[in-house]
């Protein structure tokens, strides 16, 4: 099953022809999530050649423009291709409040249901959960309230060694050994023993999306060990002060966390316009974490199972 | 002095990465004057090099949001790039409430004052002025209320033919032979013809910007005569019963109004995403007027004085 991770945008607060503001897509199975969506986010959707229909869950971060203006342009466009599967959006008191009047002053009575859901971004708590993934909020430090995503896959089922089943199991029983348990004979004796018919599952990847914030260790024990951790990096170390006064990270910072998060893998991102060669932002961070890389327009970045 | 029109933007609802949503740049003197802003406007300012600091006053003509979801990006923008200046902004009902509204939640304290004009679209008024040009608002015809913009140079001052002036005129006669009037003497006897020392200024051009409308022939007055008329064509004449439902125009419809209103030139945009090849709309609207182009992205039209 797919877990890809795709960025459609890299730029912080100014955008640039050639860096759109932050948008990303979290491919799980076969339904994609959008995290964030900065101004011209469906522009490169396009680009990328994406079905907006596929996008089932939309999670906005924060309502600084840059992470959200491209938002009721993608809804609209969405209503305009006459979608009619519901769409969940995620995201901070207001954002409901401002799309219900464009929509009010648009004349737009959209095609297809939008069930909103205002996330409490000072909680790690789960918001979503489907077959497939939870997703829990991430509390970022900003200047407006800010919270960032953790996307789980779900345990997933042991494998069931065919060649040493026995023929006697009913297909309930298959089940319950999938999901770890032992089967018992009615006196309460153990029948078969899991261990002997079934190998472990694959294992359930991780992202954490972490924008914008000032580099925060209390999130520690919710990142840990995660397959993929995405953390602004919105300045070089060298301008940490700045970094402070402004709620934003450094490389240096994004890749100490992610060190001491144990995660397996980094990606800068939210970059400065003033940085127009990024490669001292990722030497900063490989200096720290190695493997770490550059979340640029256009990257696609698949957690193997 | 420049009277200069660029497009930015060419597309109708659904932009894609070579169409961009509705925007235009007027210049007239030194000022820019932006007309709509579709999502991604600021990233087509940047990539023409257009100065957001120069832009003294934006027109919109309707809430539907390729015309205007553009606009809190780049106001946005002006700020972080520490703008000072007045900004006058003109549109309908509802555009204040709704920058108003994200402004509060983005937690954003504009660093230069924009002076709101909210616009009657209903009617042909005069909405600014100053010592260059007049705008007045053109009523169209939409789903939602919708005007157009008519801009117009003021009236210039006759040329001194300096050979023919006599050197007894004071700097206050000269200003009055500028505008036209004769010099007296204090018997109220004609001293100085202005017809023998003047002759007749530079014409003041003009600019007609009517979106989104069904062609509607009422406007034919305030039109008549400018040197350059945009026109929705969003469709071509074989979806005139679309145009007329959805309340856009089609290439030919566009083009029998430019004829009627005798204007100088046409310029069609708005083109439904269905044309992937315009020529089709622009040979449609030549062939009832000839003096046709099409308004697509870069595009730059100088009307010389």
């Amino acid at each position: 099953m797919d877990f890809e991770l795709k960025i459609l945008g890299s730029a912080s607060a100014l955008p640039s022809p050639d860096r759109f503001n932050t948008a990303q897509l979290l491919t799980v199975g076969n339904q994609i999530n959008l995290i964030d969506c900065g101004e011209g986010t469906q522009m490169q959707l396009m680009r990328y050649k994406v079905k907006h229909q596929r996008i089932c869950n939309i999670f906005i971060s924060h309502l600084h423009g840059d992470h959200y203006f491209g938002l009721a342009g993608l809804l609209s466009t969405m209503h305009l291709q006459q979608r009619t599967g519901p769409l969940h959006l995620f995201g901070p008191r207001g954002l409901a409040e401002i799309l219900t009047l464009q929509f009010k002053y648009g004349g737009t009575q959209l095609t297809y249901p939008i069930h909103f859901n205002e996330v409490d971004t000072t909680a790690f708590t789960k918001i979503f959960e489907d077959k497939f993934m939870t997703v829990h909020s991430l509390p970022m430090q900003h200047r407006v309230p800010c919270c960032g995503y953790l996307f789980r896959e779900k345990q997933k089922p042991r494998h069931l060694l065919k060649s040493k089943l026995p023929d006697f199991l009913t297909p309930p029983q298959l089940v319950r050994l999938k999901w770890g348990e032992d089967i018992f004979t009615e006196n309460g004796e153990v029948l078969v023993r899991n261990a002997d018919v079934t190998t472990d599952p694959k294992r359930s990847r991780s992202y954490a999306y972490c924008a914008d914030t000032r580099c925060k260790e209390d999130i520690l024990p919710y990142i840990s060990g995660v397959d993929l951790l995405y953390h602004e990096s919105t300045f070089l170390q060298e301008m940490a002060a700045r970094a402070e006064y402004t709620f934003h990270s450094t490389a240096a910072q994004a890749a100490t966390l992610a060190a001491k998060a144990q995660v397996k893998r980094l990606l800068l991102g939210h970059f400065s316009t003033r940085y127009k060669d990024l490669t001292p932002l990722l030497e900063e961070a490989q200096a720290i974490f190695p493997n770490t890389n550059l979340a640029t327009e256009g990257k696609t970045v698949s957690v193997l199972e």
